[in-house]
């Protein structure tokens, strides 16, 4: 395995140490050590704002943590849940008195531990309400959605939210009208490696992609001959426009994630052509972004996320966020978040 | 090639408009539509800040446009220098009437289109000065030592000089010390495939690992065994303390980049022992980043870059920047500076 690292057994928690290592001035361990916050939270009169997940998936969910993002973060073995003690970390750490919202992904496990968590809490008087997010339409059966790349823009409007102080029960209320405006769709190009066993957890053979592959590259909706970027950026909208109706004039934000080993390029190029389908349908891109957001070790491939905004959401999404694996450049601002410690 | 791509030919034009469409709202295309400049630039009273470079090292260069950073840059084909027109066509956008930096890396061909573009635009009153980036230690002889990640840096800092309305003299003098004072290192753990011949260039033996690989993939230093992360960041650090001294109590920003296909998270490990054998030293760490912030198409492997820190370039290292490709979440900042027209 052509990789850096000491001890495949302990990637995990190597990479959490060095990564809390590295950005010291945002991000803080604690004594849960599959748990983080940023450094000024809990944050005077403001809603927490807490995620989770397995690992993997690189900048999530670590990456979100910082000014007007994430409060907390509970971290999970490689594509696998956190434990309910780590959730409940990250919910004592967020907790500044108004509550907690935590925003996750729509897979059974990961339920469980929350559920767990947010029982343990509630005896200290915690309050935390829940986001499922389900944005993945790969799955045409709602219950059955997994969450995706998506909840990285619930994390956004969520964090927003809570900075400008709204109430636990309007973070909540505008966090589920975003999810319900908002679907996600992936393809895959090339299987990940994972790392503890070395090799791929599945094939997709040269030639071939899969539409639909899941963030834990399996169940994928159908595999099909490699296209065109420009085919398969139709494909890709075309999926997720049987899960979501856009109507004329409609505002949206655009979101294309890498999967790990795609070139920003690539998404660039896809990028042309989602766009060019939108106009055709009279759609307004209101904002558009092209990145590695979320991804899942190694694997090629990309998702594409929309988002249909209304002017509530706009205003969220506008806010300036600071987010830990993205303010390298922009960090002098980082800092000036008030604390109640 | 298991890439999202129409025709491979077309992939660094497609590319870059993809990057344009995307961020409409920061970047702009010129006539010449191989160089592309920063929405708000030319700056009123501010020196014009240009780099260029052969396509393929996402999100270098066009990513680094923005705010307090680049105002123009040139782009070549995959792993070749821009055109002359090119360059020339980024400084006329660039130029404010206090004249442009072109900081570049340290390619022969690279510095005969740069050459060749000063002197076209000599002859309609726009001074050009250059600072030649040669921070890769892999050639031990200083005239041939090429140039890196560490380019980054040095466009953050010459994009805060220009933005704290220093004189172009005073840009080159403090570039060329932050030059002085860096350097960086790669290692390469698997070649990467050339979009337009659809294979490597070279071959990385599975095993093996490359020190001192060459951004291009070629020209490394010694092939040797693949070892452990600790191993490698020690290697990494000696052969960058061959071509610098560091002394107790030095202040350094430490700066870890990807080459394409290598997780945020091995970088994260690597950080660790970047760290502890720098503490061990008495060297002081002020900043630290690691990201994919200089990559090499697909190529496994990362770049440790050091810089020797003093009072001046803390100031600038620490100005708020919000180049294009890092800029999705703290968005709302990037539209508040002035334009001249």
């Amino acid at each position: 395995m052509q990789k850096f690292v000491n001890q495949k057994e302990k990637m995990v928690d190597e990479s959490i140490a060095g990564f809390v290592n590295c950005y010291k001035n945002t991000v803080e361990r604690l004594e849960c050590e599959r748990s983080l916050k940023y450094s000024q939270a809990p944050i005077r009169e403001k809603v927490g704002i807490v995620t989770g997940g397995g690992w993997g998936h690189d900048p999530a969910f670590m990456g979100y943590l910082g000014k007007n993002m994430l409060d907390a973060v509970a971290i999970g073995n490689t594509f696998s849940p956190p434990s309910a003690e780590a959730f409940a970390a990250a919910f004592r750490a967020a907790d500044a008195g108004r509550g907690v919202v935590c925003l996750f992904g729509n897979f059974p496990q990961d339920i469980a531990s929350v559920n767990a968590a947010v029982s343990l809490v509630s005896k200290e008087g915690i309050v935390v309400k829940t986001i499922i997010s389900n944005d993945d339409v790969a799955e045409t059966d709602q219950s059955k959605r997994r969450g995706a790349t998506g909840e990285v823009l619930l994390w956004k409007i969520a964090g927003a939210a809570a900075a400008l102080r709204y109430s636990l029960e309007d973070v909540v209320l505008v966090c589920q009208r975003a999810l319900d405006n908002m679907r996600t769709i992936a393809v895959g190009l090339a299987s990940c490696i994972i790392p503890e066993i070395g090799r791929p957890n599945y094939l997709i053979e040269r030639g071939t992609m899969e539409i639909g592959v899941s963030h834990h590259g399996l169940m994928s909706k159908e595999t099909c001959k490699l296209r065109s970027a420009q085919e398969t950026a139709e494909i890709m909208l075309a999926n997720l426009l049987q899960s979501i109706t856009l109507t004329s004039g409609d505002d949206v934000l655009v979101m294309l994630s890498g999967l790990g080993n795609t070139m920003l390029s690539e998404l660039y190029i896809l990028y042309n052509h989602v766009e060019d389908a939108l106009r055709d349908r009279d759609i307004n891109i209101y904002r558009s972004m092209a990145g590695n957001y979320f991804t899942s070790l190694d694997m090629m491939g990309a998702t594409l996320t929309i988002l249909r905004l209304d002017s509530e959401l706009k205003e969220l999404i506008e806010l300036p966020a600071f987010p830990a694996a993205f303010d390298q450049f922009s960090s002098g601002w980082s800092q000036k978040t008030e604390s109640i410690q």
